[in-house]
């Protein structure tokens, strides 16, 4: 099946049935058919209602098959089971698309396990596709296509405009088109994705996107289900400058998670999603206000392609109001740039005071059009700055001509990107602007989560997530060392011994460290497989035999058969790199600080993997350890350079063609003195053999 | 002058002068006569103004002493250097209150400085009192009193109600009441304190703490000058039941701090502000909308004596708007928490389906009036929760009565403070909850901010702060341990040597570390005045030559005349503990990581000084370091009793009578192994000596 007849059926349907729609419009059931004919829907619309005659006064229909034709669209809003039956005549009459509203399937777990074998099977033969289960529906406000049970399309006038929201949560969606208007934000259509059991969010909104009235997009998402679609459909919209923006739940899932030493803590489902949705070129946003104030700015500021903390020159009309924005913006590393000598004077030449400080507070000036535009307009000129806001105080509520009106004005002209935070409650000046396309804040929380998100998004990078291992076993570590020099990181030097052998030479110094090799046995200290500091042949002997007592008492049954010997290496400091395979998204690697501080700081830093070296870098850039070994307090530097290189090198076993890795994970890895390299010194691995 | 007839003169004046009043109403100058007219103020209304004959069609006076009697209250709203002469003549003539307008004194520094002198002079001698100056004016609206030129006080109907306002910031007045119209919240009084050249924020609040039309108070606040007058009204507005909250701008000056191991920076501003709000019992949030929004929850929600997270029960009509409050809810700290098995057997009892989850989701049931009010009283008859959020959906928007009613219905009953977020935009179904008292909030951020504020919000601690010392000066390491040991506080066995003097016998065991003894030279290791791991008397002799060569090297004309000598001790672990003097609110105490994880890290506690134990070890609990210190990973317990012993102890040095403390500091201090104690092995004190 083409892309063409489903996307169509979704979103410009000509005909739309529905199936159990209720005589009472007030139902969650009678509701599509009220607010179908209430937004003038000009296409065909059939109710299908065994029961009755008509509904809501219009001619039911007893079954689809009794149809004038076969519809592009059936919302079929009754319960799982009846839906299903209706899903199958759907099939067997080859309806293109059908929505669900119904609930109980997978997310209902073991309870819905019926129905969502049921489901599967009629979609394993369906000709359509199916939106749902759980979608509460799908709007086209540009076609008058209200096709939702969501309460909140009651609204007397749909705001319009090129919005396109897509959400995992149906109630959502009526919360975004009522806040929305508030706003004066419009929309050009907003889908429940529900469960996704076909239609993926990223299908959806791929099929939305290259609908000419659809500038932007606005997702709201409770997890990365079919991450590989929205990846997809992320790349095509950076590649037509269409803006996407995320909300995403989950964040307090990442910040409450146990602790525990290994990447896959460190690798949090939040923090994946924090690497996944940046390095698709998707702004998250923090705030929900922020998801639809963020689109009329996204669309003025271009991705950067090296991390930008974002530049920001501010004019104000309250000093209070501007601080509340300024001290926000900062707290998301966002820099409050002073306006430069030049620019001041030109401030100056225009009769404006710059003041002698970071922004320009007009608060003595008075509120007055000309200073504003004047400001503005010179401010937008000034090389300084990615984006230019204007803080507008109490005047905005009843006189926007004073504050708001320059700045519609200095929009309209050329120059650096300008938003606008409106301090007091203004919802006519916020409608003005909105309405301007001119992006607008409506506090300084949302007003910094926004800027942020904007100035700090960045080009997507293009990473195929490496196929999963199919049979991976767990490694040795001196296999793991192996995988690891094929990649060209280095371990201390090691030797691998029969555990009842006599003691040869080392081709190393002493000490030494001893661990018992066994692949199944990745906790080795917990069982006293390890002896540290051996200092000479009879130690190191003695230890062996140690490590073989030690194991089989703490794991009766085991016998060691083969001990690590390794030199003990002293670095400048130590990291901790792991490669974790998230089930959503694929490979992600990690660095982080080592030892115990790993737990408890959680000073780490993620993306994608592969990375190349310039990545790795700004992981590097991004820990509070690096400060340690860039020669803190005049301690030695270390091989930051090596360390890099380490990191891309280590970040490429995902994606090794011939033995895949499935988890890696080295801690630690040691860090040389500059010019000395880096060595991992323990290493366990998961991997196709 | 006794505290009522300035007060009664600020709040409830019987006559008003508007001095340098504008003809024009839509100046800033000629809006305070207009909105009194329009706000119907009961009282006399005096316009002067020396260049006209009237002002807005009303007879103006040349002067304030041909006014027909000596004016209660009088606003100034001219120039600087104009305002100044108004206010001679005030004082001349007895006025109890001037509110003034101008700006351009302390706060412009040096252009102003002169002005301010003047101003000083003249209120040295004033019988009455100064609201400003850059106050932007004073209302009390069940006085009619719109004192102010305050655009955004051209609202046709301002809303009455509980809460007093105090802002550093003028134009913030009119944010807050625009917003709070919006969600149906009233106002007592709104004053822009300006400068507190005279008169503070913490003593106007006080003036209006007993007025029965104030229930609550909300500070917008910049600064923390005058700290004892805003304690002192904090705690006087927790014995009469009024809440306290306050938004504090200055988050990221301490987010942006250039980290610096001392004291001082981990006591950086904002920190201090935290422990001094919560201190005072005062409900910090952290968001601008959520200043309002708490306030409903204060009055229903009494503050904790000891420290609690805040249990909430959740019911919702969306899952995914409920997911966004409680996923923000869950990163303050805010335990979310899943009925018992008893009030779900309740809820099945009671017609309702609690389902298995952490919320009572009521999705799948429908919005239905019944089932809500049936959830509500059950949930808020429940031990379980400390405060239940019912999330209302699409519903709320335009059918208020399927499940913002029953909210309406149970807040009239008994039971656990309830609040309500509303998902969609809900302006109607927000005023029915504010004007009926009930908690509620317009998005997940500020319903996460108010409810973590209001949970977590603290009964007074009552702290005297210690006043600073006269004239202190430092004190050597030596004399540091001996204040130290006579609060209790240990240090390692140590002794102190003249420098070419013989090596004596050492009361203590070997290795042992000598360093510089000389109260100027804080960082000894500097200036190679520090040798680790002496081994015996030899080496200590060999040592004491180095240390006066180093320094003597180092520092040019410094002469090594003592030098301590003390045993080195090895800890489970090392903490800083400091005392700070802050020019605001006095001393605090902070316990922090120590080694280079204390700038890296910030990982740190601090409280007002002194504490007491249980306080002191709600610090500890408060640091991930004290993990360590547990016994972290099978590692020795170190010895938290008394750690905690000696931070309190440590903190009592502020307001040591006979020697008080200016700053100290203990880096490291290491803890020792269960029942062993602590020991100081490094201190630099300034003390009064």
């Amino acid at each position: 099946m083409t892309n063409t007849p489903w996307a169509q059926a979704l979103l410009t349907p000509r005909s739309v049935a529905l199936v159990g729609v209720s005589d009472d419009p007030a139902k969650t059931s009678g509701r599509p058919l009220q607010f179908l004919r209430r937004a003038g829907f000009g296409g065909e619309i059939w109710p299908v209602n065994p029961a009755r005659a008509t509904v809501q006064g219009e001619r039911a229909y007893a079954r689809l098959a009794d149809l004038p034709a076969v519809p592009d669209h059936v919302f079929v809003l009754t319960g799982a089971d009846r839906a299903l039956d209706a899903l199958e005549d759907c099939a067997a009459l080859g309806v293109p698309v059908v929505t669900m509203l119904a609930a109980g399937f997978a997310e209902a777990g073991a309870r819905g396990a019926s129905a969502q074998a049921r489901l599967a099977g009629i979609m394993a033969d369906a000709p359509g596709r199916l939106l749902g289960p759980s979608s509460i529906g799908i709007v086209n406000l540009h076609q008058n296509l209200v096709l939702t049970a969501n309460a909140a399309f009651a609204e007397p006038e749909l705001p319009r405009g090129g919005v396109f929201v897509a959400s995992h949560s149906g109630s959502l969606i009526g919360a975004l088109v009522s806040r929305g208007k508030r706003k004066g934000l419009g929309f050009a259509g907003l889908v429940s994705v529900g469960g996704e059991a076909d239609l993926s969010l990223g299908e959806i909104c791929m099929a939305a996107l290259d609908d000419p009235a659809v500038t932007g997009f606005a997702l709201f998402l409770e997890s990365l289900r079919h991450a590989d679609d929205l990846r997809r459909f992320a790349l095509e919209a950076a590649r037509r400058g269409k803006p996407v923006a995320a909300y995403k739940l989950g964040r307090s899932a990442a910040a409450a998670e146990l602790a525990v030493s290994h990447t896959g803590a460190l690798a949090g489902d939040d923090a994946v999603a924090d690497v996944f949705l940046r390095d698709c070129g998707i702004a998250r946003v923090d705030s929900f206000e922020a998801l639809l104030e963020v689109l009329p700015l996204l669309a003025q500021v271009p991705p950067a392609d090296v991390p930008r903390a974002g530049r920001v020159g501010v004019v104000t009309t309250t000093g209070g109001g501007a601080a509340m924005a300024v001290d926000r913006m900062a707290l998301r590393g966002v820099d409050v740039v002073a306006p430069s000598d030049a620019t001041r004077a030109k401030l100056r030449a225009a009769g404006v005071d710059p003041g002698a400080g970071r922004i320009v507070d007009l608060t003595l000036a008075g509120t007055r059009h000309e200073v504003m535009k004047a400001a503005l307009d010179v401010l937008r000129a000034a090389p300084e700055f990615d984006m230019v806001l204007a803080t507008v105080g109490s005047s905005a509520r009843f006189n926007p001509e004073l504050a708001v009106q320059p700045a519609l004005e200095s929009h309209g002209q050329p120059g650096t990107p300008l938003g606008v935070f409106l301090v007091p409650d203004a919802p006519q000046a916020a409608r003005l602007l909105a309405g301007a396309g001119v992006p607008m804040f409506q506090t300084p929380e949302t007003c910094a989560d926004a800027v942020a998100a904007a100035l700090q998004r960045r080009a997507p990078r293009v990473v195929e997530a490496a196929a999963a291992p199919a049979a991976p076993r767990p490694l040795s570590e001196a296999e793991a060392y192996t995988r690891l020099a094929a990649q060209g990181v280095r371990a201390a030097p090691h030797l691998v011994l029969d555990a009842d052998a006599p003691v040869p030479d080392l081709p190393f110094a002493w000490p030494v460290v001893a661990k018992v090799l066994d692949p199944v046995l990745p906790h080795k200290s917990d069982a006293g497989g390890v002896v540290l500091n051996i200092a000479d042949a009879d130690a190191l002997a003695q230890a062996m035999v140690q490590i073989r007592a030690h194991v089989a008492r703490a794991l009766p049954g085991t016998v060691v058969r083969r001990i690590l010997v390794q030199q003990m290496v002293r670095g400048v400091g130590e990291v901790l790199l792991g490669l974790h395979r998230n089930p959503e998204v694929g490979p992600v690697v990690v660095v982080a600080a080592g030892g115990v501080f790993t737990e408890l700081y959680r000073d780490s830093a993620m993306r994608l993997a592969p990375v190349d070296l310039a990545t790795a870098q700004e992981m590097l850039e991004e820990l509070k350890i690096t400060r340690i070994l860039q020669g803190y307090r005049g301690g030695a530097r270390g091989d930051l350079t090596a360390l890099a290189e380490t990191v891309a090198a280590f970040s490429r076993l995902a994606g090794e063609a011939t033995h895949p890795v499935a988890e890696a994970e080295i801690n630690p890895l040691l860090v040389l003195p500059e010019g000395q390299g880096v060595l991992a010194v323990d290493a366990v691995m998961e991997a196709e053999p």
